[in-house]
């Protein structure tokens, strides 16, 4: 088993992305292609002791940063970590690629180059978060912005195999992020979606409001890209305004602050609960191969997860068995 | 000037309701009309002392509930509280109505009985919520879920006026929600009224991502729907949810419990800034009259927010300001 993985992608490359594949060698027996500028790489990777039978550098002299168009992987900087990443995977070299590069120019390569799987006609990106049941996968996060009804069904046929397979959740519950209960809630798009889903979707528990996206009301719940993108910017942004009006509140009071001392291990543990990166990255699925994007602020401890949920991908053969699922 | 509150909507009516009425009589230059069922409301207004002169009961014998169809009050229950309270406005019995029942029942009313303002083509909820800065306003939260662009553009025109005059910010800023910073980011619609309220809005200041809603970067940020639902519902359910992981993981240490025992002033700082029913309720823009509908879950305090800010809504005739704006 082979993964890719994009050392110049993400806020913190190449450091963050090489700790974390070191920790990830340690702990799995995976082998991994670094895909990036080698001399860098190898700078970092001097640091370390690693078992170097299982790593391999692939050149690559471009790097797409996060302000580069979604097209220039494919365009223009093709000789980029995402490019030549993107092709060791078409050319059947590794099992998967795994980057926190620039989202969009991850979508565009891979849609582009890999091309969509059988009975998929758009990508979607899907991330697992943490619920007061313990985990819910939310597809799709920003990959299709304007999709159509079809398209969320077969996001929920995914979702499902996904949630299944790699989370190990039996017939896992699918719901519609809609802005009411009602199969007559939303606007036309919605109505349908809603139809689609109920009729070929097995447990299909329909729709399932915002306010319950962090309940565990459903396994998988489906959007389209971009009410998907709000939800979980919208999210990360109240716990940080949150976390910021507190430390501002909590530093005007002597008593606070000891109080705060007191509840330090109860803080880490629900910070741990609430923690992206204990549940690695997020698969884009649909094109014809296995790629996993992680948060462009992924830390080693993320990057390490991310390469655990790809390990599972490649185990469990997503990719065949959400093309029977579809097909059905 | 004269206020019409509904006595019979939201999930504590008839008691939070007129326990928030009194409240406003006491603390607020205004007479009130209660509309709703006669035997109810006189049942609970003998609880309280109160100046008797400047409160009217107008009764409806119908209640619009939670459950019915938007279009209730128009075609079925023609004397329910709702209808009889959109009614006062309409014929200038009074200046005003607010209510905290059923949500599409309200806009319903609001819209097919009093009309649409001139130069607005469809109504729009907004809100006031807190930030790090102060507070900002998000239109709309869920009055029009399929809004075409120039319906954006309005709702930002209108925005502008219903903060600087009711909320006291001079030239407040506008910006779009989206999902990326860049002119060119989201679909076509999103582009679209991108260049309408560049063109058109004093003070438009671009794209404002989902993270940044609670920062305070823009003072009225402007978003369909379905989406400003998506972002209202999935804060109050991701608050809500934070809330329960932690008393869930403080009930476990002893020592945890102690310092929230230190911390409680702090904690109670920082959630009555968080606290919707501080900001009163969420005023419907658009229509030929002054609508607010409260949050279901209305307290006494919330209704007596709403009604504050009614009466500035009124003091400054925001309805003839909004519409000089539009023209311009």
């Amino acid at each position: 088993m082979k993964i890719v993985v994009d050392a110049m992608g993400g806020d913190y490359a190449p450091q963050a992305v090489i700790e974390g594949v070191i920790l990830a060698l340690k702990e799995f027996d995976v082998d991994i292609i670094l895909v990036g500028i080698e001399d860098r790489i190898k700078e970092e990777l001097a640091k370390y002791e690693y078992p170097k039978e299982r790593l391999e550098i692939v050149h690559a002299s471009e790097v797409v940063d996060m302000h580069d168009a979604a097209i220039t992987p494919v365009r223009k900087k093709r000789d980029s970590s995402i490019t030549v990443g993107t092709n060791l995977i078409k050319n059947k070299k590794a099992d998967a690629f795994i980057s926190a590069g620039n989202t969009g120019a991850m979508v565009a390569a891979s849609t582009l180059l890999l091309g969509m799987m059988p009975g998929v006609e758009r990508p979607a990106i899907g991330i697992v978060y943490p619920t007061l049941k313990g985990f819910s996968f939310l597809i799709d996060v920003g990959a299709n912005t304007e999709p159509k009804p079809e398209h969320l069904l077969q996001s929920g046929l995914m979702a499902k195999v996904y949630v299944r397979e790699v989370l190990g959740v039996s017939n896992p519950s699918v719901g519609l992020l809609n802005i009411g209960e009602e199969s007559s809630k939303g606007g036309g798009f919605a109505k349908d979606a809603f139809k689609l889903m109920e009729e070929k979707i097995e447990n299909f528990t329909g729709n399932v409001e915002a306010n319950e996206v962090f309940t565990g009301k459903a396994d998988c719940i489906i959007s389209d890209g971009f009410v998907g993108n709000i939800v979980i910017k919208v999210s990360e942004g109240l716990m940080e305004s949150m976390s910021k009006l507190l430390k501002r509140e909590i530093k005007k009071s002597p008593m606070a602050i000891l109080g705060v001392t007191f509840m330090l291990p109860t803080l880490n543990r629900v910070k741990k609960v609430a923690d992206y990166s204990e549940y690695g990255g997020a698969p884009l699925l649909g094109v014809n191969g296995l790629v996993m994007i992680s948060h462009g602020r992924s830390s080693p401890k993320a990057i390490k997860n991310a390469i655990r949920a790809t390990i599972k991908e490649i185990e469990h053969n997503i990719i065949e068995v959400m093309e029977k699922e579809i097909k059905k």
